[in-house]
């Protein structure tokens, strides 16, 4: 017995009906699914930022969930509405990248795109493919609605540049990824790129900061308001201060570069 | 087999535990009901905008869903609470124009005053009807109460003044409804109103702006940065900025007039 | 048949996944829950307003809920997570003082340490006890495990300093508890502090100003932008501004002094 969940990850905002009309349409095709929303409080237009907060959670989601994700510039344009289902879950979306950093975490099993209109409302607008054909297929695949029924399967898709880590043996070099509500600044650096360096000091350069910071394993290991780097529980690296905002000290926004060598 | 489920439209925020107590009391009275947020970022006291958002999305709702608005700066004086039976749902809130707008546009079937106790909170507050009279009302009907056992029946409601279009040999003289979180400003003119004006440009003039304006299908069909009109998945006509905000870069606002004719 | 609710009280905020994450862990235990949030926008770290906003609106949910609240400034150092049984619900947190107040107001039957990892996820992190302790023991709750199979039982827990209200026979010293979204300014004193005040006007200090007010029932009952005093839904008495924001007339903030005399 699989999950009957549908997750939202969107760019929408929570002050217009837009995400109560995708509920609304999931709704009245699977009545009885559970619906949790991720964040509609993406960056407007922000694919990245999508594949990171999507990314970061759905590994926590019971087997069989279905997640629907909309930071969708293109739509109404020739860009592809696609599903692809994974080796834990499905991802319904726009195939612009927003899917594919979640789904590849997973191991991806095949990717259809969306085409049979026996899928999709009645009347789809050329603005709103969340309530007209994201939210439907995602109805429908819980129901059991085989993903191979919805159209053609698809070999290439897009792919988004990823971030990568540089580095040599004195420094790394990466990039903010999110800079979360508590003020965090969220890298692209992971667990294993930072093993090598020295528990202690680093040494972090942000494009107006150079600073020291003690790799920790809590906020609370530091004092209050001071700088720390630790492995945040979504895996990356982040800068924080106990109890403050390092992205508001530091003016810290995604997409900054980040430097780190041993202090 | 009717829809259980209940929607809530508020000016209440989410900072606060108003919208929590509402849905505890549903909960209590009707444990299995889905509850959906449509929005509780209604700008406070903004009845028409409480309108407008109910009824762009409660067409998408099941049938049998029971939708619950307060916005409500008469709460605890004579203003009435009342229920309104349509051809598709139910509509629960103050009588003070917010339900009627959505409500017609599904064909009302009857309006009923919320006068017996028997349905209400065992104390009910002066400031809190959505929480001692609202949520218990819409509990109660999901369950299966008929509508008449609330109290009687009412023939005549506060409707609101209707936002009506201006219609010239030359020109239409429309209103600014709501600015969406997106910055797209939208108005109250519908898809039929501009039928006649030619596909191609538009002039659009707005209290600080006169501005040429491309008629479009899609957000993506201008450049980014570049203005266009389109009918909106709302049916309404929008002006929007291809990945900006129209709102921003023409300082538009609720109640603003705005003025289009061939360009 | 005891309800199947949890509920959520944090300072995580709606952009991030982290509200996400624990409702992932939550239905990965117990399916059909219904998760209620109560808020996630607490100023951060401000461990009092989640004791007022979660003890304002415990009472309204079903016996049996589970009431899991994080603003957690501890997190990864030594401070306890606990479970609390009241004669009503339970609280699920961390032992930072902030279940205490709405769970005495239940009466408390008994209070446990979370220690068995049996009912924890496989990882605990350090950074996010929400995800990794404080969800599963809810879930764990819901589904009937009893609390005495989470650890030992505690019988010191942190108290919170109560925010005393100060009388004397002419005048009545309280303090601001929270500033609600509609700006109304919530203080600390209850409807019976302030019964032998005469039904008429107050005096009312605040820091900056000094200001008669009304005692009146409803928002209403007083001319727009005209403040008055009323004791609220939540049982606290209020400063409020009929259809304006009190805070921002006064400049008020959680914290501030209050001081109230017969006009």
């Amino acid at each position: 017995m699989t999950a009957k969940i549908v997750t939202l990850t969107t760019d929408f905002g929570l002050k217009d009906p837009y995400v109560a009309a995708m509920k609304a349409t999931i709704l009245g095709i699977s009545p009885r699914v559970a619906i949790v929303d991720i964040t509609h409080d993406l960056e407007k237009f922000n694919v990245r930022a999508g594949a990171f907060v999507l990314g970061s959670v759905a590994p926590y989601f019971p087997e069989g969930t279905v997640h629907v994700a909309v930071v969708d510039p293109g739509v109404g344009t020739q860009r592809r509405p696609i599903a692809i289902e994974t080796k834990h879950s499905f991802f319904v979306g726009p195939d612009n990248g927003l899917l594919i950093l979640p789904a590849e975490a997973q191991g991806i099993k095949h990717i259809y795109e969306l085409t049979s209109r026996r899928f999709m409302s009645s009347n789809v607008s050329s603005t709103f493919h969340g309530r007209d054909i994201f939210a439907p297929a995602a109805a429908h695949l819980v129901n059991g609605t085989g993903i191979e029924e919805f159209g053609p399967q698809l070999t290439n898709v897009v792919k988004p540049e990823f971030s990568k880590v540089v580095r040599s043996k004195n420094f790394l070099i990466g990039e903010v990824l999110h800079v979360d509500d508590f003020g965090n600044i969220i890298t692209n650096i992971r667990a294993k790129d930072i093993a090598e360096f020295r528990e202690g000091m680093l040494l972090v350069e942000l494009p107006n900061h150079k600073v020291q910071v003690k790799v920790s394993r809590a906020y609370a290991d530091s004092k209050p308001q001071e700088p720390l780097a630790l492995v945040g529980s979504h895996n990356y690296m982040e800068i924080a201060l106990n109890q403050g905002s390092a992205a508001a000290k530091f003016g810290s926004k995604a997409g900054d570069r980040i430097t780190l060598s041993t202090a």
